[in-house]
Order: structure tokens, then C-alpha cells, then sequence
């Protein structure tokens, strides 16, 4: 029997239909350009990039299970592993490292010291406030709404901002007991 | 020597770093329907589509020189068969074909029947008008921009309007003899 939660995304992420990380990242940077533009105000561009990437993440989760063969996890710490060892790295190609465990186990962080989303990205004075990346962490928080884990998503560390790696901190308020992977009523 | 223009970018997409094809379907529908929501106008949409297409392509022009070992193409026909073969597969992960030469050779269309941008689309009855693909001629026009072509993209076929395959037609309005690739004044 294979093991419930595969250790690396690496075989599925070479398995799955792809297309080229430049044409992403600056595809990506034409939606952030576009919404500073549209929307004025940077706070209200790190609110649209979340809200565009929750609703990514409550699609993406299906192909997630789909194509990773990972079944239920145990409990939180096994989640946050599987994110960041296999879903980073079968959507984005690269892996994130889990750390910073409260003591209850309900708040971690991830990670992630190579990003392909800020590849040639620079960002302007006017921007400062700016969480660039906030698709992620929208795409973090609807994915796990799906298996009913009802998180809050943050950046802790912003190499944009001048930390020295992409560090998001991910605590989960609420875990509903459900069946798996969905409800009904949804 | 190795031949000036390679016959296929299979080689070259293999070694490009890469994400996964879905987190690019549903980043790109988050675009448009980001965009729709803002323009309201689908005429807008379209507009809007291309010109962030156009500022792909003038920066996506650089990685496809780098990594195809393209040189100068001879004439606007081998330009199209370099596009068709190897930057769509390069950059998309599939190939068009080139048809529909005029007489002069200025002018042909890119058949695409498989394109990942339309994965799982469907569009509502009130986005009549909207080229969705509106990117990819932008990106086309942006980029042979760059290598001193002025051309007009624009969509015959459309598969979301209910076409057989996406038909981009290209038209040649000016070639202009110059260094290549870049205008030293841009």
C-alpha cells in the first residue's frame, strides 16, 4: 500500500502539464500592475490579491487531491508539511520549510526561500505596504477552507520588503470534523 | 554549427523552470474576471488584455532569445514558423501551426488547437465580446514588436465563441531594417 502522505512533490510536480515560470511571474506582475493601477490604494490591493487567490485555492485543492494521491492527514502539523513539501512544490516548483510550532500545534510557518512569483521584481516607494505575494496566502487559506480548516494566512517576512526570506505564518482558528475532502452544502 | 532557427522548442521547454499549467489557467481567470469586474465594458477587457499582453511580450522576447538559440529569421515566414513552433511551445507548452499565407507572405494565421489558457472555461452569455485569449495577441504583437515588426494580431477563430480551433491571424504592417534586437533609444 503506498503511504498515505507522499514525502515530495517533486515526481508529481514532473508529471503534471506546466508552462514557463517567466511567462507566470510576469503575467502575475501584469495582474498586481493592473489592480495598483485600478484600485489606488495599496491596502486594497492586498485585499483583492488575497481574495483572488482564495479563489484559486478552493479550486486548486481538487486538483491537489487529485494528482497527490495524499488522503487524509492526521491532524494540523501533517497539513502544514504536506503544503509545503508537495503543494508548493507541484504548483509552484519549489518547496517551503515548516517552522515556528506553537506549543498547541495550531500556528506554524512556512518558509519559502526561492519564489518564483518575484523573480525581476522590484518594487516602487509608492508601493511600500504592498504584500506582493498575497496570492499565496489566499491561495493557502481557500485551499484549506475546502478540507474544512478555517485558517488566517499572514506575511511575517517579506523579501520585497527587505527580510532575507518569504516567511507566512498560517494559524488555524477552526477545524470543522467533516467528511473528507468536502460538504455537501458547499 | 547548430542550425539558426531550431525546428521545435520540445528541448528547450524541458529545461525552462517551470509551474504548474492549472495555478496559470486559473491565475489568468482571475485576471479577466478581476478585469470585467473593474471595466464593466468587455470591449475594455479586451483592450486591457492586449496591452498587458504587449508588456509581456516586449520582455518575453528577451528570455526567448537567450534560451532558443534563435538568430535573425530571414523573412516574416520564418519568423511565423519560429513563433508557431518554438516560443508557443517554449513559453505555453504547446505548438501552433502557421496557414492562411497571402500572396505577399505578410500575412498568416497561428492555428492553436489545444491552448491552456482556456482550460475549464465557459463563458456567460454576458461576456459576448470578450477575446479571453486577448493576452496571446498581445504577446505576439509585443514581442516581434521588439525584433523591429509591426504587426496587427487579431482573433478569427475562437473555440470559447464556439469556433473549431483559436485562429490568430498576424499581419506585417512595417519591418524595419535595424540592429537586432533592440533600438538603442528604447
Amino acid at each position: 500500500m503506498a503511504p498515505a502522505v507522499p514525502r515530495s512533490g517533486d515526481a508529481i510536480f514532473a508529471n503534471v502539464e506546466r508552462v514557463n515560470a517567466e511567462l507566470f511571474t510576469l503575467t502575475y506582475g501584469a495582474i498586481v500592475r493592473q489592480l495598483l493601477t485600478d484600485l489606488e490604494e495599496v491596502e486594497e490591493v492586498n485585499k483583492q490579491l488575497d481574495q483572488m487567490g482564495y479563489n484559486i485555492g478552493i479550486r486548486l485543492i481538487d486538483e491537489f487531491l487529485a494528482k497527490s494521491n495524499v488522503t487524509r492527514c492526521v491532524d494540523f502539523r501533517e497539513t502544514a508539511e504536506v503544503i509545503a513539501k508537495v503543494g508548493f512544490k507541484m504548483f509552484l516548483g519549489v518547496t517551503a520549510s515548516v517552522t515556528n510550532w506553537d506549543s498547541e500545534g495550531t500556528s506554524c510557518s512556512l518558509i519559502l526561500e526561492d519564489n518564483p512569483l518575484v523573480d525581476f521584481v522590484e518594487l516602487p516607494d509608492t508601493c511600500q505596504g504592498l504584500y506582493y505575494c498575497n496570492i499565496l496566502s489566499g491561495v493557502v487559506r481557500g485551499a484549506l477552507e475546502m478540507v474544512s480548516m478555517k485558517t488566517e494566512v499572514t506575511w511575517v517576512r517579506d523579501m520585497l520588503r527587505g527580510d532575507d526570506a518569504f516567511e507566512l505564518q498560517v494559524k488555524l482558528l477552526k477545524q470543522v470534523p467533516e467528511e473528507y475532502p468536502y460538504k455537501d452544502d458547499e
